[in-house]
């Protein structure tokens, strides 16, 4: 059984990286989407493991000191971190991981581990990710304009990334996402030494 | 409209080659086959500018020293080649050019332009390389002999291709070879330049 990959997913808020996720999921199987650890209280309906781990404050900074997050940050008083333990046995089981992270993180763990697959999601223009961002009608005018801002300032640093899909449409960012997964999985070296044995 | 890109498909005589790209012509539109140049004279059906660019010695001795070849090579006393003028015009056309070609001539190419992708076709195993050369029943045993002999010299050079297609099932190598070629799309610094734009 080859070994799974790992693969980041980062694209500014509003460009239907959700969406795309949940498509994904129907066609690839084998998939494990990371949980990151919080410190942060849980909400009503979130459930340990499923939608964070809750970690209480002694027991991040533990972690921060094992070394066992691929990444983390504080953010408004709580901390938030991509717990390495679940992603190793992911890809020990043959699964791929699906880290859906923010720009800053995607570096952090590009430092600790390069072979890991960047993916930027773009939209197909900035005129229609404000659509789309006006669309969903949860944010004020003045949180569009700084995400649309935070956005492009994401998107200054895409070429740090291996791959670029746009999401025109669900189904062909899909298609994309999917090529781009079973193709990073035809270029291993672990293939070429089947071939040559 | 985006540019195209060129992929050298390499792989062992008996492998699947021609059957896997058939089968992609059916799935993926705007794809050009690079149809090489020789000097050997046509044989009965073979028509020139499809099967063949059929040139005399001395036509082809002049493309050569104008450097209007990816690759060349004499073999029996023919020479082949793949003429660039007809990969460039398909590409600037927005379509993918496939170059079907031997290990020595991909190597050519390699050093000419090194963003040519190359991609290897691998057997699932030498015993089912040597049954599909067996069954095609069109050679001697000692010429099935040196073709196996020649396939593994072949896929002792696999390290130096971007990407491995192991042809278990016709259906799953055409799935891997679009997604390979999907993704390197996605690559593209042209990508990477759109969305910063």
């Amino acid at each position: 059984m080859a070994k799974g990959k790992t693969f980041i997913i980062t694209g500014p808020s509003g460009v239907g990286k959700s969406t795309i996720l949940h498509a994904l999921m129907e066609k690839r199987k084998n998939l494990y989407f990371s949980v990151s650890a919080t410190t942060r209280d849980p909400r009503p309906g979130e459930e340990d493991g499923v939608h964070y781990h809750f970690l209480n404050v002694d027991t991040f900074k533990e972690w921060i000191a094992r070394d066992e997050f691929l990444e983390h940050a504080e953010f408004v008083g709580n901390y938030y971190g991509t717990p390495k333990r679940y992603v190793d046995e992911a890809m020990d089981r043959g699964e791929d991981v699906i880290l859906d992270i923010e720009v800053q993180g995607a570096m952090q763990i590009s430092e600790k581990r390069p072979e890991v697959v960047r993916i930027f999601i773009a939209p197909p223009s900035w005129e229609e990710l404000e659509r789309r961002l006006t669309g969903r009608g949860t944010d004020s005018p003045e949180k569009i304009r700084k995400r649309l801002q935070r956005a492009r300032e994401d998107a200054a640093t895409a070429r740090v990334y291996d791959y670029f899909i746009i999401n025109d449409t669900v189904e062909h960012a899909v298609y994309e996402l999917d090529s781009v997964m079973t193709a990073e999985h035809c270029r291993s070296a672990e293939r070429a030494d089947q071939i040559q044995s």
